[in-house]
């Protein structure tokens, strides 16, 4: 069904059909329809329907070197937390008529080298990131000159600009909080700490800020759902204190704290939970939880501007831009 | 501290400084590490660091018309239904050395729209679809000859293969399994039907089943939770009937069936609740629920194939594969 195109027509006959400027016609070829009238629009597409004309955006790029999209790579798409992320990013980046181009790293550091080779060797104007591998990594990989936006994981001796939480304050801000309440026992339910920097500077936060903690590992590969419940509850009994359950991930606080709820364990008298958490499903459950939320719709807009001015042609300083956290 | 690159060096050059075919560096450009070890695969990522060579892919595109990335557009992926979709197409892609590359539609037509006319006007090999619009709106704006699969999304005198659940028997069996239980007072809690194919077809299916239905439909714009929750509670108590809430859609039972369970109006004696859910966080609460699966990953896996075969250079028929869900 699809036509045979017409080599012939180039942007100029779709210009000349429409009764607009070649630059309106690239505008909308480049999906920039921002201060385009949909009445523009329509007659624009209508003049390349009816000339069905193509636009060899292929050959375009070798020589504008520009493909208006821009590559972003997330940890892994089945946290809220990335989602949020590219929307934010997503949402700045159309403000100046550049795609938001979603690679996903399944939590797997091997295959984010595959996608790095990939994006390395493709035409993408810049790379926002929220990376496994270190800086080095990523250049050696990438091996293109683009520029780099680092978002979320934070990275030592990072030659581009990188938007982050701080980890360590918000755990110890929110550890601090619930000590006031009078909750000096903290069960940390987390995965492994070693994979990871940012539950690190988290639990390190934790002990900054209580003298009396005690810590639940939980495989992300392999872990028995029950199992980890009568762990958890025996851990909350363990000590004489008011216990505060704190997940440092989203995924065990979703996964654990509704059945702790249910069963009345979680009282807000005896026995709170907290943790950092984006989405509004446990907020929304009685009792009220007070919760570490980081913004992520915010971090992405915010690298996502940083990412337009350097596309601009500005030079942006490898500086950290922190998005504070918020208990709430 | 990107290095400058080096223009003399070729894929030749790199093939035999690693020792190496050069089908091999191709494939590892490719990505396609499928049959390759981890030491060849260094051998070559060494000799290309060495030698500091850039694929100029962009022009080997313009020769074998091949970028080896595949277009996903999703609905939104917000919602787990459509990142496990995208999970299970690039697991698939993987395999035979293709990415998956994902557009977030952000559940806006317009803005599927602007993602349709990048894709179309960029170097992608295919493309897999869930999409609102209608294929003829499609494949004006593709305004490209590539292969296109369709997933989730049942679309009328549609061009190309489409993968699909049965939405209607879905619905009806579960309706029925719920009627012989006893629970003959159904309520449907879903967002506008008139804006969803899906979500009319569900409700069909429902009715087809049961005789007493109430409806609860929430606008995904705007809404308040806990007057929701309160209309809800009582078209439960309208009926002196056992009753089935019935979620047309994983948000709206993620979002308001933790505090019926919590109420403990969800007994599973007069009061029992299912719907279409993806995720396992309700499956895990007490008491335990029958929920609807469409395993969005087999799906996605299913329509990767398809889109495989037609990169593969084999013309697929433009049939429906229908992936049956499971009520468990």
């Amino acid at each position: 069904m699809a036509r045979k195109s017409n080599k012939n027509a180039n942007i100029k006959d779709v210009a000349a059909l429409a009764g607009v400027s070649i630059a309106t016609v690239s505008r909308f070829l480049n999906g920039n329809l921002g201060r385009m009238s949909a009445a523009t629009a329509a007659k624009v597409q209508d003049a390349i329907t009816k000339l069905n004309y193509v636009p060899n955006s292929v050959a375009r790029q070798m020589i504008t070197r520009s493909s208006k999209l821009v590559a972003v790579i997330v940890a892994n798409i089945d946290d809220y937390f990335s989602t949020e992320l590219f929307k934010g990013i997503s949402s700045i980046l159309e403000s100046q008529g550049y795609i938001g181009v979603l690679f996903d790293a399944n939590a797997d550091i091997e295959r984010e080298k595959t996608l790095l080779r990939a994006i390395g060797s493709h035409q993408f104007d810049g790379l926002l990131l929220q990376s496994f591998s270190n800086p080095q990594t990523v250049q050696e990989i990438l091996h293109q000159q683009m520029p780099v936006v680092s978002v979320d994981r934070e990275m030592d001796a990072c030659p581009w600009p990188q938007v982050i939480t701080d980890n360590f304050q918000a755990a110890q801000e929110a550890t601090e909080y619930f000590g006031r309440q009078g909750y000096t026992h903290v069960v940390v339910l987390t995965s492994e700490l070693d994979l990871s920097r940012t539950r690190q500077e988290r639990y390190r936060g934790i002990l900054s800020a209580a003298q009396d903690v005690d810590v639940l590992e939980v495989s992300e590969a392999s872990y028995n759902h029950s199992e980890v419940h009568q762990r958890l509850t025996a851990l909350i009994h363990k000590s004489d204190q008011k216990t505060v359950v704190f997940a440092l991930k989203e995924r065990w606080l979703l996964e654990f704290f509704p059945n702790l709820i249910i069963s009345g364990l979680i009282d807000n008298q005896e026995v709170t939970a907290t943790g950092f958490a984006d989405t509004d499903f446990i907020r929304r459950m009685e009792p009220k939880l007070t919760l570490i939320t980081q913004n992520p719709f915010l971090m992405g807009a915010s690298s996502a501007e940083i990412m337009l001015r350097e596309l601009n042609g500005e030079h942006v300083a490898p500086d950290r831009m922190i998005i504070p956290a918020k208990l709430q």
